[in-house]
C-alpha cells in the first residue's frame, strides 16, 4: 500500500507563545488556524502513522493554538492533541507491531496533530481499544479520562468525604462526578447556569451551585459546613475559586488544573496557609504521565476502558464536524458549554 | 516559701478575634493591653510557676493581642508567649523536678501569659537551660530558633542550592542567614532599606535586595536565573511576594508563615502551579510541635542551644524595656527593625 505524504489539516498560524492569558474561549477560527494540505514527515524511531477516526477537542488543545499553554506553538504544524484512528504504519519493531490495530492517542511534540486526515505519533502513547468501545469515547480516552483518573486519585488521598468541582458541566467534571457516585465521596458542582444543575445531579453530583446565584456564597458556606470538603478540583482560577476556597476548612487543597477565567484573583486570607494548613497546588496530566509508573498507567487505562464500555461513563458529544468544515463551523459549535465537539475527517 | 498569688502583668483587654488583619504594627499598647496585678490561678496537674527573668517579644505576641492570631484572645489574661525564668513551684512529679531551674519555655493557652512577673505553663514545654547560655538568647529560644530550625529543613528536604527569605532583616532570618551560611546553601534576602545590607551579608547572605530600589525586579530576575531558588520563606505575603514566587523557577515553593503586610495580593500566574509545578503551602511552629516526634524535638533544641553558646547564633537586642514602663516605652521601642525587644520584671 503507498503510505500517504501529505494530510489535510488544520494548521497552526503562529509559532511560541502569545505572551497573553485570554483563556480557551474561540472568537474566530481564522485566528490562530487554517485549513491546509500540510506535507507528513518520514517516520521517526519508534513512530506511528495514524489514519484517523475521530479527534477531539479540550480546552487545552484551544489554550495551545492561542499560544497559553505549557509549550509553545510551532507554526505550519497541525493542531490537536489526542484522537482516534488505525495505525497504517510504523517504523520500528514496537510500531509496527501495532499496525492494523484502532488506537487512542496523545500527539507529542515530535509528532503530527490529530485535526488531520493522518497524524504521527509515538507508538508507545498509542493506547490499543476495545472492539466495543466507541469512538466518542475512544477519540476522548486520554485526557479528559486519565486526568479524571488522577485527580480522583489526589481526593481519595485526601481523606476526605467530599470534594468540589468549578466549571462543572464539563466533560470531564462529569466523569469525576460518576466517579466520586461510584465512591461514595460526595461531588460538589460548581456551575454558572440553573440549567445544568438537573443532568449533573442526575450523574450523581450530591450537590450543584450556581456561582451567579445571589445566595451562592450562603448556600457554599452551609454546604460546606456540611461536608467538609478538603479538595478543590479548580479549572478556573477566578476570584471564585479563591473565595471558595477560603470558606473550606483547615487542610483545604486547592488543585490548580486550567484557567478558564483570566482575570487574576486576589487572596484575602493568607493566614489560611499558617493556621490552617491550607494549600495550592497543580495538576498536569504531562506530569502525571512522567511521575507514574508504566504498570499503573496500563491499569488505569483498563479502567477506563471497561467505564466506558459498561456504561459508568459516557463521552457526551454536541456536535460533530468534518474537518474541511471547521474553519467556518467549529468555533461556533464550541459555544455549546455541555458537551464535546469532535472532529472526523 | 509563699508562693505569690498575683503578678504584675500586660494584660489583654479583649476578647476574641478582631475581624481584622492590619498585621502587627502597634501604634499604641494602650488599644491592647493595661498593666495591672492579675490572680494566679492554681497550678493544674503538669504545670509549672515560673518567676520570670526575661520575655522576648515576637510578630506572633503583636499579631495575638491584636486579635489577628490563630487562637482568640482572653480578656484579663496576661500577654506573652515566650521567656525565661526559674521554676519556683510545680503540680505532680515531673513538673516538681523542674523547681529551681532555668528553664526556656511557650505559654500554652491553659497557662498565664510571659509579659508578668511570674508565668505559668505546662512543664512539659519548658526546656532546661544550659548555664553558659545568656539570657538574651534563652528568652528567645523557642519560637525564632525552633521556627528556624524547622524551616530550614523544608529548605533542605527541598533540595535546591539557595532560598528566598522576604522581612529578611528580623531575628528569624538572621538565624536563618546562618544556617544557610554554615550548610552552604545560598541564602538571598529581601529587605526595605539599604542600611539593612551590610550587616546581613555579613551574617551570610549571598544577596540582599532592596525591594524598594527601583531595580529590584531586574536585580531579583537576575539572581534567581543564577542561583535558581527553589523555596520563598515569606513572612510578608503582599504583591512583591507573590511577584517574587512567579519569578521563581520550576517546583518553586513559597512557604507562609506571616502576614506582615495586610494588603492582599494578587496571582496573576495561575498557569505557573499547572505548568511549572509550583505551590503554596504555610509554616506554624504549634503545627511542628504537633507534628514532630519528641526525640527529634528534644535533638533539635540542643543543637538550638549549641549554636547559641557556641556564637554561631546570636539573639540581637535593641532595647530591653522594664514591664512597669512597657505602657509607655514599648511601642516606641518596637519601632527600631534592628533587633529584638526584651521585658523584664
Amino acid at each position: 500500500m503507498d503510505l500517504p505524504t501529505q494530510t489535510f489539516a488544520l494548521v497552526q498560524k503562529h509559532d511560541g507563545y502569545s505572551g497573553k492569558a485570554e483563556g480557551p474561549h474561540i472568537e474566530s477560527l481564522e485566528l490562530y488556524l487554517d485549513a491546509a494540505a500540510i506535507p507528513l514527515q518520514a517516520l521517526s524511531d519508534g513512530q506511528v502513522l495514524i489514519k484517523m477516526a475521530m479527534a477531539s477537542i479540550n480546552p487545552s488543545d484551544l489554550h495551545y493554538i492561542k499560544g497559553e499553554y505549557g509549550h509553545p506553538r510551532v507554526k505550519g504544524a497541525a493542531a490537536g492533541f489526542e484522537g482516534v484512528g488505525e495505525v497504517i504504519a510504523g517504523n520500528g519493531d514496537y510500531a509496527q507491531s501495532l499496525v492494523g490495530k484502532r488506537v487512542a492517542f496523545t500527539v507529542d511534540p515530535a509528532g503530527s496533530g490529530s485535526w488531520a486526515e493522518y497524524a504521527i505519533t509515538s507508538a508507545t502513547v498509542c493506547i490499543p481499544v476495545r472492539e466495543d468501545m466507541r469512538n466518542e469515547d475512544a477519540a476522548a480516552h486520554v485526557v479528559n479520562p486519565l486526568t479524571a483518573m488522577a485527580m480522583f486519585d489526589i481526593v481519595r488521598k485526601a481523606e476526605t468525604s467530599s470534594f468540589i468541582m468549578t466549571a462543572a458541566n464539563s466533560q470531564l467534571c462529569k466523569l469525576l462526578t460518576a466517579l466520586g457516585r461510584d465512591h461514595d465521596i460526595a461531588p460538589i458542582a460548581i456551575v454558572r447556569k440553573d440549567e445544568q444543575i438537573a443532568h449533573l445531579k442526575e450523574l450523581g453530583a450530591r450537590h450543584v451551585l450556581n456561582s451567579s446565584a445571589p445566595d451562592f456564597a450562603d448556600t457554599l458556606k452551609a454546604i460546606i459546613k456540611q461536608e467538609k470538603p478538603r479538595v478543590m478540583l479548580d479549572a478556573v482560577g477566578n476570584q471564585i475559586s479563591a473565595d471558595v476556597f477560603a470558606a473550606m476548612p483547615n487542610r483545604a487543597r486547592w488543585v490548580v488544573y486550567g484557567k478558564l477565567d483570566p482575570t487574576p484573583p486576589q487572596f484575602k486570607e493568607m493566614g489560611q496557609f499558617v493556621f490552617m494548613e491550607k494549600h495550592i497546588e497543580g495538576f498536569w496530566l504531562t506530569r502525571w504521565f512522567m511521575s507514574t509508573p508504566l504498570e499503573e498507567q496500563i491499569r488505569v487505562i483498563g479502567e477506563v476502558q471497561a467505564r466506558f464500555v459498561t456504561g459508568q461513563w459516557e463521552t457526551e458529544v454536541t456536535a460533530t464536524i468534518r474537518l474541511s468544515d471547521a474553519m467556518s463551523d467549529l468555533a461556533n459549535a464550541l459555544r455549546s458549554p455541555d458537551g464535546k465537539v469532535m472532529l472526523v475527517p
